[in-house]
């Protein structure tokens, strides 16, 4: 069950001009269940990505990685889950190109201006003639209202479809930003995440789109972790079509608006994740500041975020915050006062002093503790006492079912 | 239930001359259990330990650190359980300094010759009347056989409890080594661990013990890890009573036997926490070789030896071993070629290559990889295709009783 999350109603979803998505039964690895998304984006759409720092990356990252530098328009995306394409060597680089030129022909594009995209287990081969076979039915499947069915068909061990939709009013023009991802577990992402896509028919410079790409990511899905696992797949795409008829470049006065709700939506899009974590109870914040440089304070948050004795001790809701102060300690930054750390727990209605001085606060109270656990949303404030920088990471617990489902995945 | 793994009988811990150990009930946090352990050490003994590298290190560790530093000689150890006095404060450093000076009086020596070690709760602070209180009981109990009693009093949630014991015959004279630890959860022993105590009758020559005791913590300690947590109290001290009659110096015949089978004696007690990991169902050998550094063959092994998702699949005895691909490419060696990476998988009888070139090996079957997972003693070893360096983690799998362990802990 995820915590506080449900998956946006199909009218919630909005259509993006430009943008048609179709879905089908491939049996990429499992009968009777749309495996397989095909989105098709009008002539002149542009897309900027970030992509797994893995360097055993899958072979349609590589794909993926090669086509966003032709700088050519990208005319579609085809997405498949139940296998990855990951460590399988020139096979499957073969079986993401010739997937991409199966796409070129039924779109009637080139075989660069297809971006592929692979999600399911590593170290087996993609069943690319199943694959292909399919997309005849997920072209024919084509529509601008099909997000909601696209976020179902990209899932693994999610439990619930990750999607996330803004109407924006920019200069008299009402522009769309409709997003989808999927994950949930091998996840801490490096760059990007293994899948998010945020569509927008504003036309955005092309030159915007790495960077807007990139600090989306860098905001969102570069900021959750649920086992510190980072995916071989790992993507984030952007792309806009243009098809709203308002243009954005960076001198426009619509830049920052436009920018922002990307971001947002992204966000969203990120928690989710988070909030549909294997095994999740509990959605947890981690703010880590005061420090040094925005790095060591991503290294802490990380290192509270990633600890299997934390995130027990959320689960289990026991205020075993002693825990929280030994992975301060070992998040690796060498000459880090103990004494300087402050450390506050936090739920949505309020927040207590833990730990000051190298200690327990002398105002902490065990029952305090107690009653922030027991919410379904926590926050840990962590103070360095070294500086200005900050950094937040989105996590949850880990439970028996985490354990259950990837002791159970594959079987 | 610890893997392959069960505590020596008593009188398989031989004694070692110059050193007397005694237990006592000091009611630290729970009652009904022997919790205190006082070590006697012969004058003349030297000792060298290697600590934590954690921020937040405990108190006692500062203390010992500290002690060590003095240069004097060591007459005294002293350890609880049930509280790690870390994160404590200056109330911590003057319970652990009160603690030092309470056994000097008892033993008849300086406060400076006394090490003190604790393990236990964080944040909570030590009972330090209650652990004083208790010292005449243990000193009334010390006795050079209780080895096996000293190693039941310092566990937490160990099991079982470890010990192992050597005698070596060194130019004609007797020499004993013998050690005790604990630890089953919040392990990933940075330099040292938490806790291991190896003694020797020989005598060795004070200034060989520091690098004896590093060398030794390198090749054991410092080689496992549970659930990447690296404690604030992680301990590993050497002592050398020289009781025995034989003195060893750097240029001594006896120096390289005697170095080994303290090493020894170290990878036993190492080992022996590994296979009571908390929840631990395998005891899994991580080699990787051919990289172009140690270090980073060792990040390598530890990617693999912290992946939850690795973990589970050996819980499960499934062989999704894409998994390990997954985290050797994640581990940060930023210009790996992941096609010149190599896996095999064995067990004590046989070994498969899984993947090669890239992708899976084309000699591999499923069915090999299911048969080597059902064992419980699994080796992965890794070639990098980079050079001649190579390192060794040993670490366990990840089942549902680690949770439930840390979700009740403390409880």
């Amino acid at each position: 069950m995820p915590v506080n999350y449900a998956t946006p109603a199909p009218e919630a979803l909005f259509p993006v001009a430009g943008v048609r998505l179709g879905t089908a039964e491939a049996e990429i690895r499992k009968k009777n269940r749309r495996d397989l998304t095909l989105v098709e984006l009008a002539p002149g759409s542009h897309a900027a990505g970030v992509f797994t720092q893995n360097r055993c990356c899958a072979a349609p990252v590589t794909v993926c990685r090669e086509h966003l530098a032709a700088g050519s328009d990208i005319r579609a995306l085809v997405i498949n889950t139940g296998i990855a394409n990951a460590a399988t060597g020139e096979q499957g680089m073969a079986a993401a190109r010739a997937t991409c030129e199966a796409v070129a022909a039924q779109i009637g594009c080139a075989a660069d201006e297809v971006l592929v995209f692979s999600t399911g287990v590593i170290l087996e081969h993609l069943p690319v003639d199943r694959l292909i076979a399919g997309l005849p039915a997920a072209k024919a499947d084509l529509n601008a209202d099909h997000w909601h069915a696209a976020a179902h068909a990209i899932m693994t061990t999610d439990t619930v479809a990750k999607a996330a939709s803004r109407r924006i009013e920019l200069g008299g023009i009402t522009v769309t930003i409709t997003g989808i991802s999927k994950g949930a577990g091998m996840i801490r992402p490096n760059m990007a995440t293994m899948l998010g896509f945020v569509a927008t028919d504003a036309g955005i410079a092309p030159e915007l789109l790495p960077a807007l790409a990139r600090d989306a990511a860098d905001q969102s899905f570069n900021c959750i972790t649920i086992d510190g696992d980072t995916s071989t797949n790992d993507s984030f795409v952007v792309f806009a079509t243009g098809a709203s008829g308002l243009a954005v470049d960076a001198a426009s006065p619509h830049w920052p608006a436009l920018r922002a709700a990307v971001i947002s939506v992204a966000q969203e899009l990120a928690q989710a994740i988070v909030r549909d974590g294997e095994g999740a109870t509990k959605f947890i914040t981690v703010e880590v500041g005061a420090g040094g440089t925005a790095a060591e304070c991503r290294k802490v948050a990380y290192a509270i975020g990633h600890s299997p004795l934390v995130k027990t001790a959320f689960f289990a809701s026991d205020p075993n915050l002693g825990r929280i102060l030994a992975a301060i300690g070992y998040a690796g930054i060498d000459d880090l006062d103990a004494a300087g750390v402050k450390v506050w727990l936090g739920s949505a209605t309020e927040e207590v002093l833990v730990s000051e001085n190298g200690g327990r606060a002398a105002s902490y109270r065990e029952e305090d503790g107690s009653r922030i656990m027991k919410n379904a949303e926590i926050t840990v404030r962590v103070d360095l006492g070294r500086g200005s920088a900050e950094a937040t990471v989105w996590t949850c617990d880990f439970s028996y079912d985490y354990v259950k489902i990837n002791a159970d995945y594959r079987s």
